[in-house]
């Protein structure tokens, strides 16, 4: 008979999310399971950032490099940068993250290695790599499988020994030298990093995606403008679909043939990556089996608040699902709050309390960086069906602004969202540089509930890029036609 | 007989703070009178931080370069600096200021020319250059007439020509080529801006003040650290005073001879910056004639939310002062406000109203910045005069932050403040990369009141330098021991 071990909590998956739940669930019980495949940092999220960041970071200051005469400053050299990758490889040698550190804190006890599935609600089975399996009764589980890279229909029929031509975020920085030429599949936030990192670099980088979007704008005014800004600095095809993969094995290269508006259109290129789209790790789990509400798709609906899954006959389940694996909030920080309320939840069960949840802030280390807050443009669509709905306030990083004249940084926009009648700050998108400060700034305020009233009172230095910010403000509070209110502002720098 | 000219608003001094003022007065009254002795930009403090600030820009580029190696670049060459005064130059002689546009835009029969004194309360004086003289009665009058440089007593004795070697922050920028060396007598911001930027372009630099306060830091924690971080960068001689002043024929240079603790010592430059203290402009108002409130030195007593000046009868005065003037809150932004409030109280005069005062913010734009929010130690101490009767939580920055690990930003202190039993947040003082975005974030929270366990409840993305705040905040709120909290938060990165 199968051996069975019994268990308060059960947590599937030890990457962020299911580490942070761990710790939160431990602090009720010690009968606790984390359970995981490998154990390994190459599964993990939040681990593969952190080369993609180390990338842009050399890439800013390439860039800085390259415009010192901006500053009346001189140079004799050009910037070289073929050892960037193996000093990225160095670097992130060193990085010890806290996921690495906690991880080695736990007892080996709690530490379960398996593939795990669902025989029922209660219990899972674990498929060691030696075949062994192995039972286990859990009180409470909690699904943090994270997600995996999809592999698209265009690269399927490639060999083996093409394929080696095709990287994903790990291969890509085990490459000796940076390549000559890369296509890049897909075009979301990271995508977008890695492709003008390199393409600073000296990296010639296209970039395809099936749709319109690209990082993570919604905006149509700021997705025009940036993407006609970026199209002087990297070749970004949207709403291209590739036709076929090809490999030209003379020149060791990967044929991309394209479908543009007009014609079939090619492009041979030293390497392709693929950032297509991720999709939940629930393929394994047998969650038919887990007695839960799944959609359409076969993704489990729960409560975002508890993060509990819904059962079959609508009551909250004992299964909590966060993480990449709910594919709700994509996001670090959000992984880590999933965690916190899941462990605790599943550590206190019955007794389930709502979560605090946070403004959503999604950030771009893109130049201009990129960023979200609150409600982006296509949320609000989606809410209000009509533009006319909310009010609009926008600006741009212009030389007027004192302190993007001095720094040079003539490229941004911002457009920031309220609602009518109320004044209430809902959300904003930006491209701009340091948008992640920007963006900070703008989701304390979203999620104190502020008008744009109580934000034109708020402090601005000058010269500060803040400053830019407080113009969109005071589009944004004309566009509100708010009444009583002066017909005129303070005089501004 | 003297033309007398009658106003309902007479603005002595068309500077930044008399422009707002002069706007505000404007949409209630069309007799009104802006007196400037030159209506010259030269005069205007808001025109001279711009070189100051093109300089920081070029010094940040200069860092940047230097730093390649970290990441992963190279570089054969050094960077030149020889032409970056020339380029300043030609950048500032481009920028019009909003004040240039806005003085252009005053009707000449608004704008007259002259030095004013008070000959009653609301009778000025006005002498103009060819020696003729005007009269205005002015139903309400505000005092805007900025502030200026002391010339301390260690340069007093030095020939006209001898005084060539000592330049002001207009003449510094005059220079041909960057000097070898230079002595700046005062350790305020601008004085610590400017030292690090040439420092950093290759200029050896000595900082002399008397005081041990330097740039705006008044935290003995943090200014101990950024103190010993400086010295390594450049010579700054805190509580030391300059003895003499010399000046070398043979070398055509100047010698400074100070005292230190145990010696007096000597050093030689090239040039000396005098940025020793700044004083408000009244020596020429007559202000005895003005029938207000004068304190030990002469300055006039003001309530700082209505800007009116306090009667010899205690009553509040028709008289307004503000800016620089005033010597309350020495920032350009505060200045707009002061004007804006004093412009709209001698417009509606005698409807007086007090105006809405923000959080106070202060930056210095050095590597790495500087900012102080709300109450800083020093205001704190002032009014509880006692380091346990509130708390102080802090953070540095260290190679566990991802962001700042990343970007190979390691030199950074926060101190945050708060109040003991409700947990207010009070303020702040940084001396951290990009100070002025975090301390935007401080002080809206800080002028919302909000307490330290509000602020963790906020959003923080990962991998943001924004991290390091929450690691104070964190600290902070540990100090505060609020009860009932939990005792632990959720895994951070």
């Amino acid at each position: 008979m199968m051996p069975l071990k019994c268990v308060d909590v059960a947590i599937i998956g030890a990457g962020s999310a299911g580490l942070s739940a761990y710790q939160a669930a431990a602090r009720f019980t010690d009968q606790i399971a984390l359970i995981d495949a490998c154990f390994s940092h190459k599964s993990n999220a939040s681990h593969a950032y952190i080369p993609t960041k180390l990338l842009v970071a050399a890439s800013e200051v390439a860039t800085c490099i390259t415009h010192h005469d901006r500053f009346g400053l001189q140079l004799d050299s050009q910037v070289h940068t073929q050892e960037v990758l193996s000093h990225i490889r160095q670097q992130n040698a060193l990085v010890k993250t806290s996921w690495q550190q906690n991880l080695a804190e736990i007892p080996d006890t709690h530490k379960i290695q398996g593939q795990a599935h669902f025989a029922d609600p209660h219990t899972l089975i674990l498929t060691q790599a030696n075949g062994h399996s192995q039972a286990i009764y859990a009180q409470r589980i909690v699904i943090a499988t994270g997600a995996h890279l999809l592999w698209p229909a265009s690269l399927a029929h490639l060999s083996q020994q093409q394929a080696s031509k095709i990287l994903d975020t790990h291969t890509l920085f085990d490459l000796p030298h940076l390549p000559k030429s890369l296509a890049i599949i897909g075009a979301d936030t990271q995508a977008l990093e890695i492709a003008q990192a390199l393409q600073v670099l000296g990296v010639k980088v296209e970039v395809f995606t099936e749709k319109q979007q690209f990082g993570l704008l919604t905006d149509p005014w700021i997705r025009a403008q940036a993407q006609a800004y970026l199209q002087t600095k990297l070749t970004l095809h949207t709403q291209t679909k590739i036709h076929h993969v090809g490999y030209d094995a003379q020149e060791n290269q990967v044929t991309i043939h394209y479908q543009t508006p007009n014609a079939l259109q090619s492009t041979q290129v030293d390497y392709v990556l693929n950032l297509f789209a991720y999709q939940a790790n629930l393929q394994h789990l047998a969650l038919e089996n887990a007695h839960i509400r799944l959609d359409d798709q076969g993704f489990p609906r729960f409560n975002q608040y508890t993060l509990q899954c819904i059962s079959q006959d609508n009551s909250a389940s004992h299964i909590f699902i966060i993480g990449d694996a709910n594919q709700d909030r994509l996001h670090l920080h959000e992984a880590l709050d999933e965690g916190c309320i899941a462990g605790e939840n599943a550590g206190r069960y019955p007794k389930v309390q709502a979560g605090q949840r946070r403004c959503p802030l999604a950030i771009g280390f893109t130049q201009p960086s990129m960023a979200k807050i609150g409600l982006g443009y296509a949320d609000l669509l989606e809410r209000y069906r009509d533009e006319h709905k909310f009010a609009l306030g926008q600006a741009q990083c212009t030389h007027l602004d004192a302190r993007v004249h001095m720094m040079h940084l003539q490229v941004g926009w911002i457009r920031l969202y309220a609602e009518q009648g109320s004044g209430l700050f809902l959300g904003a998108e930006l491209c701009t540089p340091r948008a992640e400060h920007l963006a900070h700034l703008l989701a304390w305020a979203c999620q104190q509930r502020m008008s744009a009233q109580q934000m034109l009172a708020m402090p601005f230095y000058h010269p500060v890029l803040e400053e830019t910010l407080r113009c969109a403000l005071i589009d944004l509070n004309a566009q509100l036609k708010l009444g009583p209110v002066p017909d005129y502002t303070c005089m501004h720098l």
